[in-house]
This record gives structure tokens, C-alpha cells and sequence, in this order.
């Protein structure tokens, strides 16, 4: 038996997640997600977003979650920030790390940030740079990299191209996200495989939605191609802007499930994170979107 | 580009679904599902059980359903029989193939049936000899195998031994069923692999339940693995009586949608697929268990 492999979890719920609530989680709540989350094991918890209040009402207590926050040492609270005045703000609330957002999708980008991909990376340089200089660990989003709500198809080039850009501006880590969860397992190995042949897989995360139910075949599929980092959130929180009813981000619980089905190590404390599951998703109003933490609520 | 390869999806929501089921749906509405399920482009569609009406009053209208049926030519219509008794209502309804059912747990067939694994199969023997000689087709299941909610573990040489053991009565194809969802997919692949070391891979089916979130990442393993016969259930009907408020079954159309994005055939228009799913859940007053007919159902 060969020891085995960490893998490592980036858990997004409590910004990506609940950054499509239209109700207002209150800032404690999001505190103590975090805190419980934390506890579990995982070694990744993006904490909130730096990004406009007027876009994101959600994120306008950013500050307020991250001054209320008791940090663990030795995890990471990476946070999303979209500009120049996003970075302000994060520096002001003492965060180690950022995270960039882009799109490998035209449309998605001149929808998004009414700019195209050029102008988006030319927009993020400056960010990255700044942060870098400040002494933080940056990471990057490259979302739409299976398909784009807006124009459809997207090229595997442009994923790279993106995915390069973002790596040259010093991100430490590229998370290739199916915005949508459209993406199937061999096409989704085959655009991990090509940016990985110009980005190295270690600097590689997938981010799989499970809209159509294919997040887990699809990490699956990576895993085996050689991802070792994947972003998934606290009991399927996130649900998907671009398809009414849809079920969003792949739910950390099953991921875990999975991972350690699979013999990978994660860290995570399964029974503990179902736990969570159940009480974000209570705390919401609504079942939780995960498999697993269904099972053990009743 | 090769041919594009085809898999035989064996639908099982009309039987395997709504066994479970404890509201008595009418045979009218069965006889529909089927029949949609059918216009849909599958080609097998499980019609319903002869099993005792005391064990499962859902399937009391066995003979009702089959005689108000309208069936394509070309097409299969299996009927589940547990016994010679079975098997004589099975004929008298004029059916062409049944399948079998055991499992490769100790503990689940005396809870199931009070026999054990070779009490089991002695039973199932006459059955599938007595169809064969009346020209029938036999398929069988094998269940648990890949734990039991009674003794937990099940070996892999268990299930060896019964799929050899069900294949030897002339059973023409072995579904092996991970009944209770805690299936991952290395271990469902060195588990098929066993398997298809004794009974040849192109007689063999895979069958998961979504319990877990993990059948597709399954189903994608042991497709690469070689198999090219799967169990679904339109909707996602059946839930799990082994674990309340669970995910039963695979849904139908989450796996197409799947196959296709592998590029794979099956025949099935999904979209109609989609519309029969959404049709059935409101008929059973829920919402569909798949991820893929929520996303159009609004």
C-alpha cells in the first residue's frame, strides 16, 4: 500500500456560494460558516468578496466578516476581489490572499465586467501586481472553460490563453471553472490536459458545477488526469444564476465522499461537514443540495 | 472520427422506481410512463414486478399494466419474477423476458427473501429454466455489490460467485447493482473487472444509485472499463428504503446527458426524456430527482 495522496479542497461557500442568496445572511452567520467550516479540516476557506455593494449587496459586510473572524494559523481565508479598490479594501481588513476573476468566454466577460477577455486581464495585471508587491498570495478564476451561457461554445485556446495570462501575472494557482456545469468528463480532461501543458497541473484547480449532475465524474476524470486541487461548496450552496432551479457548485460533502472513496486524503472530517451542510442549509431555509447531507437529516 | 459507440440503456423507473413508491399510482399512469418511455427511444424499458401483492401492493396491477400496453416492435419490455409463481402470471401475461433478482450479501437476501446466497440462487434455477424452455429471455440482477445495508462490507468474491452463478443459468445479461449508493469508482471498477474475469464484460450491466452523488462518476469508470450496459431510472424514481430521504437510482436523463457528452449514441432524445420526467414527478406530487429536468422545469 503507497501512502496516500492529499487532495487539496478549496471550499468556496461561503462566497460563491452565498453570494447568489438574494435573502441577507447576516455577518454572523457567514462568521460562524467560516469558523465551522475551519473546524471541519478544510484547508481552504474563501471568506467573502471585496466586490461593489451596489453589485453584490450580499458582500457589502465583508469587512465586518473578516474583523469578526477568529483565523485559524495555517489555513488560508483567501478573499475575491475585482479591482484596484476591491484590493484596497482587503488590504485594509488584513487579508493574506486574493482572488482574481475572469472569463475564458468573450460574451461572459463583456456581460460580466462590460469589457472583453484582453481588457479583463489588463484590468486584473495591475491588481495581481499590486498584491504581489503587498506581500500577498494571489489565485485566479478562469471560469466558463467548458461553455459560456451567453456565446456557447468556448475554445480550449482561449482557456489557455487565459489560464496562461493569469499564471504570468504571478497566481500562484488557476481554477478552471464550469461556470455552468455543462462539461463532461473527456471534455473536461481534455482542456485540463491543454492548459496544463502551458501551466503546470500543481498550479491547476477544477471547479465543477453539478447543474447537470456531472460535477463528480468530471473531478473524477481530472483526478485521474492529475489535478490534485479542487473548489467545492459547503453543501451545494450557490446554486446557478444562469438556470432557474439548477443545482450550482459540486457540494463539498460529496466531493469528500468521493475523495476518500477513492483513497485520497483530504484532511476533512466528513461527519462533521454533513453537520454544516444541514446547518447552513437550515439557516437558509431549504434542504441541502448535497446527496450525502441529505441522507443523515432525517 | 470513429463511429460513435452505442449504449443500451435499461430503463427501470416503472418497476425499480415506483415499487417504492407508497401512494398506489394507477396502471393507466403506468401504462403511460412506459409508453413515453418507449416514444422517448429507449431501448428496454422494465415494465413491472410479479412479485407477491402482499410484499408490494404497487405492483399488484402487473397484469393490468402489461395487458393495457401498447408495444413497439424491436423493443424489450422485461417484467421482474421472483418465482416459479411469478413466472406462471408472467407468462399467462404474455410477457417475452423477466429478469431475475439476488443479491451478493449474505445478510440481504435472508432479510429480502429468509434464504441465503445459495438458498437463493437454488430458487432462482427452476425459474430461469422454465423461461428458457418457454422461449423467454432472462436477465438477471445482482444487488448489493457494493456493500449491504445489513453486514456492511460485501466481497468482491462474493459477487463473482453469484454473477457466475446467475450467468451459468443462462441469464443473458447481469446487472450488478450497488443498491444501497456507496459505490466510488476505483472500487466499482476492480469490482466489474472481477466480474467480467468469469462472465464476459459484453454480458454484463452496471446498475448505481445516486444516493452518495457518486453513479455517474461510477458509471463513467466502469464505461471506461468497458462496459456498455446501463441501469437508469427516468426522474431519478425510487428513492432509498435503506436510507430516508436519499437519492435512489441514477436518473435517465442525467446519464444520457452524460453519454452524449462522452460521445456516445443511445438512441434517446433527451429532451422528450426530460419532459417525461418532469411529466412523472408531477404525477407523484415532487419534484424530479434529477439534477437535469430541474433545470427546465421552470
Amino acid at each position: 500500500m503507497s501512502t496516500p495522496e492529499f487532495i487539496k479542497i478549496v471550499e468556496v461557500g461561503p462566497r460563491d456560494g452565498l453570494q447568489n442568496e438574494k435573502q441577507l445572511v447576516p455577518a454572523a452567520t457567514k462568521i460562524a460558516l467560516i469558523e465551522k467550516l475551519a473546524a471541519c479540516g478544510l484547508p481552504v476557506v474563501e471568506a467573502t468578496s471585496f466586490v461593489s455593494p451596489k453589485w453584490v449587496p450580499q458582500m457589502a459586510d465583508a469587512g465586518e466578516v473578516l474583523a469578526g473572524l477568529q483565523r485559524r494559523p495555517g489555513l488560508s481565508y483567501p478573499v475575491l476581489v475585482p479591482n484596484l479598490q476591491g484590493l484596497e479594501r482587503a488590504l485594509a481588513a488584513g487579508v493574506q490572499e486574493i482572488a482574481l476573476f475572469t472569463a475564458a468566454s468573450e460574451a461572459f466577460n463583456r456581460k460580466n465586467i462590460n469589457a472583453g477577455i484582453d481588457e479583463s486581464l489588463a484590468r486584473l495585471a495591475p491588481v495581481a501586481e499590486q498584491a504581489l508587491a503587498q506581500g500577498l498570495k494571489v489565485r485566479a478564476y478562469v471560469s466558463t472553460v467548458l461553455g459560456c451561457p451567453y456565446q456557447g461554445e468556448v475554445a480550449v485556446s482561449e482557456v489557455v490563453r487565459v489560464a496562461k495570462a493569469v499564471a504570468a501575472m504571478g497566481c500562484y494557482e488557476v481554477s478552471l471553472g464550469d461556470t455552468i456545469g455543462v462539461g463532461t468528463p473527456k471534455k473536461a480532461v481534455a482542456m485540463l490536459k491543454a492548459v496544463a501543458a502551458e501551466v503546470p497541473m500543481p498550479r491547476l484547480a477544477v471547479h465543477f458545477h453539478d447543474t447537470r449532475g456531472t460535477a463528480l465524474a468530471n473531478v473524477y476524470a481530472c483526478l485521474e488526469a492529475g489535478v490534485r486541487v479542487v473548489d467545492a461548496s459547503v453543501g451545494g450552496l450557490g446554486g446557478c444564476p444562469y438556470a432557474k432551479g439548477a443545482t450550482g457548485n459540486v457540494a463539498t460533502e460529496d466531493l469528500v465522499y468521493l475523495l476518500h472513496g477513492l483513497g485520497y486524503t483530504t484532511g476533512v472530517d466528513l461527519e462533521a461537514l454533513c453537520e454544516v451542510a444541514r446547518w447552513i442549509s437550515a439557516e437558509l431555509g431549504r434542504p441541502p443540495a448535497s446527496r450525502l447531507a441529505r441522507i443523515t437529516a432525517n
